[in-house]
C-alpha cells in the first residue's frame, strides 16, 4: 500500500462533503467558526492490545474510536463538526483492512454528521494505533465543564451503567450469559450522547462523560469542583441483561468500575428534576438521579443498607 | 508511573498559560475564535524506529514533532494557537524521559507562542508514538493552500534544502563532514518558518512545506493547480556544508528527494519580486527564486547544462 493512493481511495471520500478539508491535498484544513460559537476540541488514542485485540472487525475498531471522541464532545455539551485522524499502520497492514476501517468511519460520520477534516498516515515498527482529535461547536460561554457542580445538586447519569464492562468479561470469556451479544455489543459500540449534551448546558451545573468507570470519574467532578458525591448502588441504572448478573462476584465492581460506559455524568440544582424527566421523555433516554453533591471531597458509593462499598480499584488506568 | 500524576506533573504546566485548556481536567478544551479569523487544523504523527530511532534526547524528539507541525501551519499563512498531544507510551517509559520530552514542548511553546490545549495518554505494547494536532488562524479567506498557483509564475523556497537529508546520512554514518554537527542539527531542529507564512497571503499564489523533498512536494502543488513545473538544480539553494558535498555520489538526490527541510515552497507572480526580495531582507531569511510554472503536469529538474535529472525515487514514501 502506498500512503498517498490509500489516502485517497479510502479516505478522501469520507472528506468530500467537507469542504475546509481541501480533500486532504493540502497541509492543513480550514475551519470556519460560525458567529456565536466556539470550538471544543478533544483527542483521544487507542492502540491494540490495550484498547483493542487487532481480531475485531476493523469498521468497529474505527467506530468506537470515532465514538469515544464524540463521547467527549457530548460531555461539552457539543455539536460534532469535524475530526482528524492519525494511522500508524504496521507495513503489512492489508488494504481490505483499511477499506474496513474506512467503512466503519463512513457509517458513523452519517450518523453523527461528522466529517474527515485531515490527518497523517504513517508506518510504524509497532502495533496498529490510532488517534483522534475531534471538533465541536458550542454557543459561546455555553460549554459544560467538570468543574462547576455545586454544593447540594443532584447527580445523574444517563442510560444504564456496567453493560460494556460485563461485555469485556464475556469478550474475555471471564463470565457467560445468554444475552452476551448485546452485552459486547455495547462494549464494542458505545452510544455518544451528543443530543442530550446539545440539551444539557441551561439544565446542568457539570458534566463529563462515564469513560473509566462512574466512581473514578465522579471523582474528577469532585476534584475539579472541590466537593465529595455520595451515590447509592440502588439508583444506578441497569439493563435487564446487567440486572441478570447481580449475584456474580464482582458485580458492582464491573458497574462502578469498570468503564466504558460513555454515558454522561452531570449534575443539576433540584429545581431542575421536572426538566431533567421531560428532556428523558423527549429523547426517550433514562436520566437517572444517582446521588447528590456535597462538601467535602469523599466519593461513597453507599450500598442498599447505607454502608460505604469498598473497592480495591476505583476505575481504568493506563499505567497502574 | 500513573497517568493522571504524569498529566499533572508534566503537562498541566504547558497548558496554564491557555485557559482554554481548562488545565487539561475537561474532556475537552474551548477554543474562542476572533471575528474575522478562521482556524488552520493539521496532524502529524511520529513513531519510533520510523521517524526517530528511540535513541535520541526525548526533548529533540518533541521538538521536531512540534515543529512539523508548524511548518504545517506556516505553509497555509498561520499564526500558531494551540496544540493537542496524543502520547502512546511503553509501559516501561521512565519518567526522566517524559520529563525531557515535555521540556521540549515547553522550550518551543515559548519560541513559536503557541500552547498544549489538550490531548491523551495511554499506554502501548507496541513502540513509542506520537500525534500533534496543532490549531493556528489565518484571517478569513487568507489560508495558502496548494492549489491556486498560475501558470507563469515564479516558484520560490525559503532558507536552503539538503541539510536536514545530509544530516540524517551523518547520523547514519553513511557520509562524514567537517560540520556534521550543524547538519545533524539541521535534521534534528527544523525551523518552521511561521513569519514568512504570516506575509505571504498577500505576495503568494499558492505555498506548502517541503517536507518529502522538493520534487515530490512540487509534484503536489502541481497536481493540486493542474500545472507542471521546471525547477533548475542551479538555483536550488544551499548552506556551505551542503556545498562541500557536492562531489559525493547522490547528492542531488540528497538535495531534491531527501525531505525534512521544512522550508517553504511558494509560486508567485513575476510582478512581485521586488517585495519578496524586500521581504527576504526584513526576515534576513533567504527566498530563492528557483523555476516556473507552466502548463502540462510534469515536474522537471533541469542541470546545469539544461538536462532534465533523473531520480529513482522522488521521495519519501512510508508504504513505498
Amino acid at each position: 500500500v502506498d500512503e498517498f493512493d490509500l489516502i485517497k481511495t479510502y479516505f478522501v471520500p469520507l472528506a468530500r462533503d467537507f469542504p475546509g478539508s481541501l480533500n486532504l491535498t493540502d497541509d492543513a484544513a480550514i475551519l470556519d467558526v460560525p458567529p456565536g460559537r466556539e470550538l471544543v476540541v478533544t483527542t483521544d488514542a487507542i492502540t491494540e492490545g490495550i484498547h483493542f485485540t487487532g481480531q475485531e472487525d476493523a469498521a468497529l475498531i474505527a467506530r468506537k474510536l470515532l465514538r469515544v471522541n464524540l463521547s467527549d464532545l457530548a460531555a461539552m455539551g457539543a455539536t460534532p463538526v469535524a475530526y482528524f485522524l492519525a494511522l500508524m499502520l504496521p507495513k503489512f497492514t492489508n488494504a481490505a483492512w483499511i477499506k474496513n476501517f474506512a467503512e466503519g468511519l463512513q457509517e458513523d460520520q452519517r450518523q453523527f454528521g461528522i466529517h474527515l477534516a485531515g490527518g497523517d498516515t504513517t508506518s510504524t515498527k509497532g502495533t496498529l494505533s490510532f488517534s483522534i482529535t475531534a471538533i465541536g461547536s458550542v454557543a459561546k460561554g455555553q460549554a459544560l465543564k467538570r468543574s462547576t457542580a455545586k454544593d447540594g445538586d443532584d447527580i445523574y447519569v444517563s442510560g444504564v451503567l456496567g453493560d460494556a464492562a460485563l461485555g469485556l468479561a464475556c469478550i474475555e470469556k471471564k463470565i457467560t450469559h445468554p444475552a452476551q451479544v448485546f452485552l459486547e455489543d455495547r462494549y464494542y459500540i458505545p452510544q455518544p450522547r451528543i443530543r442530550l449534551g446539545e440539551r444539557l448546558h441551561s439544565i446542568a451545573t457539570a458534566a463529563m462523560d462515564v469513560s473509566d468507570g462512574i466512581l473514578q470519574d465522579m471523582g474528577h467532578i469532585c476534584e475539579a469542583s472541590g466537593l465529595g458525591a455520595t451515590l447509592e448502588c440502588d439508583h444506578l441504572p441497569l439493563s435487564h441483561a446487567a440486572a441478570g448478573l447481580q449475584n456474580i462476584p464482582d458485580f458492582w465492581h464491573y458497574v462502578a468500575t469498570g468503564g466504558d460506559d460513555y454515558e454522561l455524568l452531570f449534575t443539576a440544582p433540584v429545581s431542575q428534576a421536572m426538566d431533567i424527566q421531560r428532556l428523558a421523555a423527549e429523547l426517550k433516554l433514562p436520566l437517572n438521579n444517582i446521588g447528590k453533591m456535597h462538601s467535602g471531597h469523599q466519593v461513597q458509593l453507599l450500598d442498599k443498607s447505607g454502608k460505604p462499598m469498598q473497592f480495591v480499584k476505583k476505575g481504568f488506568r493506563h499505567f497502574g
